[in-house]
């Protein structure tokens, strides 16, 4: 018997097939199995029998199952006793799916109460020009788009890796579980504001905010909860100074974001220099996280000890690399505003220094300050998470299951 | 026509009163009226009908419907032309009443999702003994211990204000947004908490944490949106210095439970002295609620600046104040397990010294090791708050909804 799984009996299809681990008789070692519900033949019924659906809260586009597979057929995929490592090539590609999921549902939260915001009047205005809802649809662009920004360096990452790069595969291997957690966790956070830009009119079926809010709680728990993914990362991914490659990465577009800065481009040069600005704080960002991970994983540490607090870990480390993320679209869309301030042929040089207000020109600046917001509003949680890592806290630790 | 009334139709009883804001003929202020479904004579039907039934994402126990009265007779409540004073008095007692809901949710979360936790096992121990199950069940406690404590508290203000207590009246007018606004916020993440404490489990239907999830989120939504009690604590409750007496009484509370520690109690006297800990955490909070509040409500700042980020203070204030509650919470435990340490009668004397180990015990233990998680883990968050809030950032304010 198997539960918990996605699209195993459905009437969509006519067969319906199964990647399944198992050992292999005589064999002490896992190997990955196909398992259709009908056998190559195309005929013949495969002894796959469906227990009962999940009725679930949310994600129910997708059936989800308990089955039995008492006498099933199954072919052997790859080599005989390599099944985890088959299985765990598929698992990374899908923890980056789930962390575009989770973007995605992120950023429809943001259009649909962006929408309702530049419609709905009160008190004689649009309510998106009150600065609580801004807010709101500011923290969502955030999440989200930092969300996909990062989903999408790590598919690149995914895709130079399996082309053999080997700074790739270090990239990747210490930032998978950021790519699927964070998006997970936060992008939750950018659906509950969207239901709430809507009030009243976002808890009912009218509009699909509920839903949206009901779906993304599934990504915090499938394709490993978000509790194990902070103990893979602290306990295992970032050990050994494995997360160098990351931290000077980071270093190297910061010092990009200034080099550009200081070459004095658009809206980034002007009064606010948020480029600067960010890069000094991604920065010191960097130097604490990298701090608190030298001590968490020194021989000095205990193990259980520095593994306590590991969500405080995961806080951390993802709130970094959204920033670094986000620096690197502010960097982008510096560059471009730039060049819609210039005029981009001799043609329209006279316009040179005009507020450009092209759709174009109006994105950018809010990739700018949407940065901006990052760094000033989310990036300074990490302290907190910072300083109780370093203190090592034992609080939870000592809390005895008795005394609840 | 009204939209988005609570009970207005159902099948639950003969006749359905609405307390409801209208004008009088000729008037310009509101008044207060009572408009049943059937009339004072118990069998004509009053001239209102159902427009229709909202289908809710939760809290579907009770109706909730659009509603027409063209026509309806209404009964006048109270004065004429008072009809906002006697509504704020009914919806003052109504916003505790949503905090105890709240609360209420979230400690059933807790419940639920320790029950699990103690049953379920996993790699050969229960999962209740992994740190993150266990940090997950401590914040829920947190939240929902220190929400029906602060509720708890207000409900007793309540009284005596009716009774003409003006300090009471004072402390209720400065705390009823939070005594709302906090539990429903945080006592939501601790229902995800709950929900993720059982994994895929949580999001099915078999176990109630899916729907405690879904009625939580109403009560951010209802008798008056976060956003909206953020903006009335901030730009009217704290003004002119009215908070001072809730920083009196948190500041004199810190100073009984230092005495009490000093006084050599039980646990809280041991190698960790959690009350003189989280009694000078206290206040240092208040200080700095104390300064951030001075410095927004300041003839200097401007109005529209200090507002910009009234959730910030929102959070800072909910905080501070849930920390207040925390320190009360442990200091009557410490009390109560100091007796349990010395025997309360002559006879058990011999005892003194011994751990105890009575279920009471256990729990004063809990409610201590619950403050010091709050203060730990918790409390540090509103630094953060706290530099935002006085660097009065304009990020908000200055994004333009086109560049959404």
């Amino acid at each position: 018997e198997k539960m918990w799984t996605t699209g195993a009996f459905h009437d969509c299809s006519g067969n319906i097939i199964h990647m399944l681990l198992a050992k292999l008789p005589g064999s002490e070692k896992i190997s990955l199995f196909l398992v259709p519900n009908v056998l190559q033949d195309g005929t013949t019924k495969n002894k796959v029998e469906l227990i009962s659906l999940n009725r679930k809260m949310g994600h129910k586009a997708v059936s989800n199952c308990a089955w039995g597979l008492d006498g099933a057929v199954g072919y052997l995929v790859g080599e005989p006793d390599r099944g985890l490592m088959c299985m765990l090539g598929m698992m990374n590609a899908m923890r980056i799916e789930v962390g575009i999921g989770a973007a995605a549902l992120g950023k429809r939260g943001l259009q649909e109460s962006l929408l309702y915001a530049q419609e709905r009047e009160q008190g004689g205005a649009q309510i998106v020009d009150y600065p609580d809802v801004k807010r709101m649809l500011l923290a969502q662009k955030a999440y989200a788009e930092g969300s996909f920004s990062l989903c999408i360096w790590a598919a690149g990452q995914h895709d130079l890796a399996l082309a053999g790069d080997e700074e790739a595969k270090s990239l990747l291997g210490v930032t998978t579980e950021v790519v699927k957690s964070w998006p997970s966790e936060w992008c939750l956070v950018g659906n509950t504001h969207a239901m709430q830009v809507l009030g009243g009119a976002g808890y009912v079926q009218d509009y699909p905010l509920e839903q949206l809010y009901r779906d993304q709680r599934l990504n915090m728990i499938h394709e490993g909860t978000a509790g194990i993914h902070a103990l893979t990362l602290l306990g295992r991914k970032v050990q050994g100074g494995r997360a160098e490659v990351l931290f000077r990465t980071m270093r190297r577009d910061a010092k990009f974001a200034e080099q550009q800065a200081t070459g004095g481009v658009g809206w980034a040069a002007g009064d606010e220099d948020v480029l600067t600005e960010c890069a000094t704080k991604l920065r010191e960002a960097v130097n604490r996280l990298e701090h608190v991970t030298n001590v968490l994983t020194s021989g000095d540490t205990s193990r259980d000890q520095a593994l306590t607090n590991a969500q405080s870990y995961m806080n951390l480390f993802g709130h970094t690399v959204i920033s670094w993320q986000w620096l690197r679209l502010a960097t982008a869309a510096a560059r471009l505003l730039d060049r819609e301030y210039k005029g981009d042929d001799e043609a329209s040089s006279s316009e040179t220094g005009a507020s450009p207000t092209s759709a174009a020109a109006q994105f950018y600046q809010g990739e700018i300050a949407t940065c901006a917001f990052f760094y000033r509003h989310e990036l300074p949680k990490t302290e907190a998470a910072a300083a109780l890592l370093l203190s090592l806290d034992e609080t939870v630790a000592k809390m005895e299951p008795g005394w609840f």
